[in-house]
């Protein structure tokens, strides 16, 4: 039998607490789980700083990953069975797309990186770059996998996470408003974090998806549902993804590189032990191989090192971030951005270099990706289908949806020493410095001072 | 105030997937969650290689000592709401015992370190004996937060975690058949493995506990919620714990580290990068410092180093771990140990030096310890308390716990390379070693060959 | 001890599938809930003609009325706990309203009868008036509990009910836009029907619950809680409670009432069996004592002997109510109102007398009570407390609540016998009416004849 | 298309709490929803008194009986898919018996009446072959539905229930020890009474079932799954099945049936309303009619008319069935059998003749069938299938279920007026009675009088 459609003599079940069990039935997802690269992403958390706030989101890109390949290999067996095509072009389901479709789903994360969101923002990485390299670079073991399907079939998996593959169906399972991977994490990060606002009816949605030729379509019928799963995907946001203490730790880990890379480009930093995978970052001057070797533990172990550097800057932010001392936020008004200058001269006073003790945060720095047909990228809509065939746009039938449709949402913060608003005594040499800061806090926001 | 009894001004709520929500409501349980040693246990999994066969477990120390300490803090409550002490000795709860309840309740894992099992196996380390060292030597953050109530504190903390305090209802509380620590790991792996096993009534147990002058007892009306709790852990022994994967893991780790010393010993190793966080405990010569800096990144890191070493079979190990090969398992019978030899020669003749590629474990190396009343140290007996009074053993009134108890349980298994049982062609030149190992194994057991 | 306070020796426990224990401490709650008048509860659905849509909605008033009990001894506990009362008119909490609290509670949906809508529609009685005189009549056992605390007690309860009583936070814990009611009910409806909208974080929304002088606020920090609750109502009116075929069900109930009354008015009804309990209210002549003989079954059965009526209207109403034979219905725009004359006519053609056979309805019949501050009987907002003590109201903080407050949510719709839109052949006598009739259906609602 | 297997142009869902969705894809499923037999179950209690017990289990036989209909319908999806029989008589899955299996499921119940039990033991009536009258009669719209499918069709249905069927698959799917009834309601009265004791894993159950010829095994890699499956029925039996107070309630309801069969016997009754649907039953002379006329309603809205009976047993039964005043119960050993006749006598001396106020019962009367292989009707065993094909049966293997195979289990106890323990003042005329019979009873048994 060709390796393409090779299944497993008996299919493999991997327990899921979302999925309850994931099901493996084909020879290449087997192969491909077991690749070295694929394997790394246990090491890699899905959440990065979240788990700071939430202790339960420990979880990890590859669990992720599976449960990713899971819904959509039930929307495949969905659409085998409903929507089957019959003839070309027909806009139904075209089985032989199932492999692809598979493949794209569990390898759409593969080139994340620890912390991945500020990582890239330091050392001008990209995960969705890096996706591709891994899956078309002859020497990753992914690529010999997918290689036994054929020749060109590693590009076009790449294509499929790159949405320029021709199939609309395919690309929409795995990327969409609407899609395998969103539907995936809203549920897992839910679980993990214990913040139940993520949860939505994902049997309910699976069962009114609907292909057409244009992609994939729901039935009006399940409007309640998709509405229930779209409020889900704000409040995550609200509540989870822009929790300030992340946020914070994010600073924090952001500075710390930033002063590594200083010292780095000063005078060679003395780095021992772990930091050497970092020096390829340092510099600037790195390969595939050097990003692969990178995960959390990695991370850390470096922090570990510089926890005890001779640089007083690098050594307490280390410290900071691995001991959990997250700066203190507060929201900033468009009008308030006046004071800022002020409150960054306040903290210089005090002690703290403002490069690295301070920063404004907005939350749309962070992965957020709200319903926005007007986006420079415009995004595919939620469609649905009516009795007679027609399509109607989501937000035109939901009030709920349109309230937050193309809404801008998330919060400017400043971050700051906690030390700033610290009670203290008369004697203490800052206190008059402090004593001024604070007047310029109040209900969490920065405000007129009194 | 005295800081003993210091409440925050603002309970303060951590969000947790298994209570809810955590309530730190006094000063000295904040701010030992905010030591650097606290902070350590969010870098080591609470199950160690278990989270390569159930990818859900992922969850740290962290998060389980929160929750030991939560479910003590309930208890409490009840206790205090319920069973007041009115004079000495009345056998009834005295919250005067709060605190130190409380606090060694979240630091009774303080001492564990990554992959604590075969970590101390390997290096003679004690994870119960790092626990009371930690919370006694000076040096630490959590003893300074310790001594802030008194001097003789940090002993008093210690000796609860030892069973060598005085008030056998704190002891009890921490460390008995059923107690707060056991609870809440039943629930806490069973939500994240995602194997429902786990799952009883913690409310209904908490209900009819009850403090007496021997310890705690419960009200004989909740049995049926006792027995379910120890048929629940059974279950999660049988299933999740002894799961012959994760062993499987364990058995690679164990060898990898084990190779790893013979090389020092044999040459110093050429040691780059992590490994130094490593090299105290190949020398034997370990200070606290150097236990506490090590976490389950650390490790991984050496190895990733390792991963690279000229030292094939060092290298081999590695590559195995990270990337998740297990060794392949077949249980034993006593019947069957004398083909252990035989085995052992064709493992050797395959290429397979037998130090690093095989080994048997039976699963009571692993953390066991099932209600056995008869064992060397023998354990608090469960004890249902009746109408008038009188108490009750709880395997005299349950013929299901009746049926588990003292019973050894688990099984021994041989690990041998995946490769001896492959199928192979003529022209391989191991074909016949392979042909003639596979002749020993049936059904999933080592058998007299066919 | 005083009745008014006097505790069980031993606090009882009833299992509940939505708060796990329902907690009973007092004399007096366990004397109301043994009182006949209670037990009837247990004969009377909470959701009427739901449970012909969601099948698992078949849960009583008794199990509604005990869980809105359980989560008002809830909050009483955590204001007791958190926010005591230390002068007279602090705004805080007093601790002696706990049981008039309760008590009203658990007896807020005392007067109502089966299917309580429709019957108070068609025989003009009102439950909640029902509910005051159960409580104030001296003949009732539930009076009898209550006069035992005093002789005032049973209308003090009463007021609560009605919301006359003088304290603020006890009269909002009961009836107010999120109260122990409401919370309860969402909560619950959501389980039973399976209908997952409903659920919200119970939890988290009783932590930011304070008590002041106007009422209950809800502490800022809580805001997101607080909106998935509102969230959660809205999608629960949308998707339970309005659905269309419950309100057919009920159209079809409310018509077959209607049948009775008629022809009890023209010739006395031969009305043999369970019929003579629906004589008072056939006659409009009813007392305290018929009203409480009432429940679901006694209605059923009244149906079962009307469907061997003579009379051909009664007997196939009662039929298709018995065994659920819905009408159709779908919607109708303002626009499309002026074609109903001619579906009338059609339907009266087809054999159907309009009357008993053809209804519209729209949803704010039924008990819709969405925020709506503007309303003829305004309700209280939700008050939001932020850190410097002031307040402010939800929906100006909340994106979301915003864009469903005062929306009129809803849809009017034409009921009518499926056999309208039935495939016939041409031999149908009634084929050429039907065929009329389907041109003014497309889409699911009443359109222009194409 | 042949009726038998006509499709739904779009498959039904009805929404269930247990099963999530319940998928209708055939007409003749349905067409047998929709009659007059099977609706009746929506006015039938799955757990009769229970719900005395435990509120929330309001739950109906219609709700069951698809619940059984769902998992038959997923067993049978299962089967299809991996195990399709190739030639005849191969021991695989012929999927034509798939409509005779899902109609068998859907209608297993169809013949119980209200309080089935204890209706059976006092009239005599039996609800098995009830529902294969049901099915077979011509007059019912159920046999009417069948007989569509062929004239043959309706007793081909009815001898899966009776156990007569050819194929034992069909026949284990739908009783035997694990079978889509046990499961459906293990899982239901689990969930609707809120004890967590019923759940256990029914999707890995399902996965690791296997058609072989002589009926229905298990992959022995699911033992656990069955062995937690068994455990938790038992633990349900023991806990709410045999619940004290339930039974308590059938003892009331039975001797309130047996006094109104004596009334009636002996002077006509004077029967009014409702009680006419019973006197075909209390005469002995009823037919098919009658019986399908009976629901709880219908039992209840009689009990509500005898509550107003001049006789003062059928009146005060009556009341203590409606209200819920149990009879209180202790244990009964062996031993303690030879003072029931003097307690029996102090009963009779307070006033209550013992005929109706007084029972022993052991839960053995009531609907227990653990897994017993020696009884007089042999239950077919449960059989694991090993890697190389042999089978070997469930408790051979797993020690918790061998503890609990072919014990009886269950308690005796004996029923009478609570008024018999209460705390009675010097004056009260009984109190040398009810003194003597407390010296009977202690720590909730009958004891020899101290």
């Amino acid at each position: 039998m060709h390796y393409y459609i090779q299944k497993l003599p008996m299919e493999k079940v991997l327990r899921d607490p979302i999925h309850n069990h994931i099901f493996i039935q084909h020879q290449v997802i087997l192969d491909l789980i077991n690749t070295r690269e694929f394997q790394r992403l246990r090491r890699i958390k899905q959440l990065g700083t979240t788990s700071y706030t939430f202790h339960g989101a420990e979880h990890s890109r590859f669990s992720h990953s599976v449960g990713v390949y899971e819904i959509t290999r039930q929307i495949c067996d969905l659409f085998e069975r409903n929507y089957p095509s019959v003839t070309d072009n027909d806009g139904l389901w075209n089985d032989d797309e199932r492999i692809v479709a598979l493949c794209a789903a569990l390898l759409h994360d593969l080139g994340h990186g620890p912390y991945s969101h500020t990582f890239e923002h330091i050392f001008q990485t990209n995960h969705e770059a890096m996706t591709t390299k891994i899956i078309t670079s002859p020497q990753t073991e992914v690529n010999q996998v997918l290689r036994q399907v054929g020749p060109d079939f590693p590009a076009k998996v790449a294509s499929v996470i790159e949405k320029t593959y021709p199939n609309p169906q395919v690309v929409q399972m795995i990327s969409s408003q609407i899609d395998a991977d969103r539907m995936d994490y809203l549920l897992r990060d839910s679980y993990f974090t214990g913040a139940n606002y993520g949860n939505f009816d994902l049997t309910r949605i699976l069962r009114v998806m609907r292909p057409y030729k244009g992609g994939i379509t729901f039935d009006l019928s399940g409007m309640h549902a998709v509405e229930d799963y779209i409020v889900s995907r704000f409040q995550m946001y609200q509540q989870v993804y822009f929790h300030p203490v992340s946020r914070s730790m994010e600073v924090i880990l952001s500075h710390l590189l930033k002063r590594a890379q200083h010292l780095y480009a000063k005078d060679r930093l003395q780095l021992k032990g772990a930091s050497e995978f970092l020096v390829p970052f340092l510099t600037g001057d790195h390969t595939l191989t050097n990003y692969l070797e990178l995960d959390d533990g990695v991370l850390n172990t470096c922090f570990a090192v510089w926890r005890n550097s001779g640089d007083e800057i690098l050594s307490d932010l280390a410290c900071r971030f691995l001991d959990r001392h997250p700066l203190k936020s507060v929201k900033i008004t468009p009008a308030a951005e006046k004071y800022l200058p002020t409150l960054e001269s306040l903290i210089n006073q005090a002690g703290y270099p403002p490069e690295y003790y301070m920063d404004t945060n907005d939350s749309y720095d962070l992965p957020y990706d709200a319903y926005d047909p007007s986006a420079s990228k415009p995004r595919t809509q939620i469609e649905l289908s009516q009795e007679d065939g027609s399509l109607v746009e989501l937000s035109a039938v939901s009030p709920l949806v349109k309230s937050i449709t193309g809404k801008v949402s998330g919060d400017n913060r400043l971050f700051f020493p906690r030390e700033m608003l610290a009670m203290t005594d008369q004697n203490d040499l800052f206190a008059p410095v402090y004593a001024k800061f604070k007047q310029y806090i109040h209900n969490g926001a920065v405000v007129k001072p009194s």
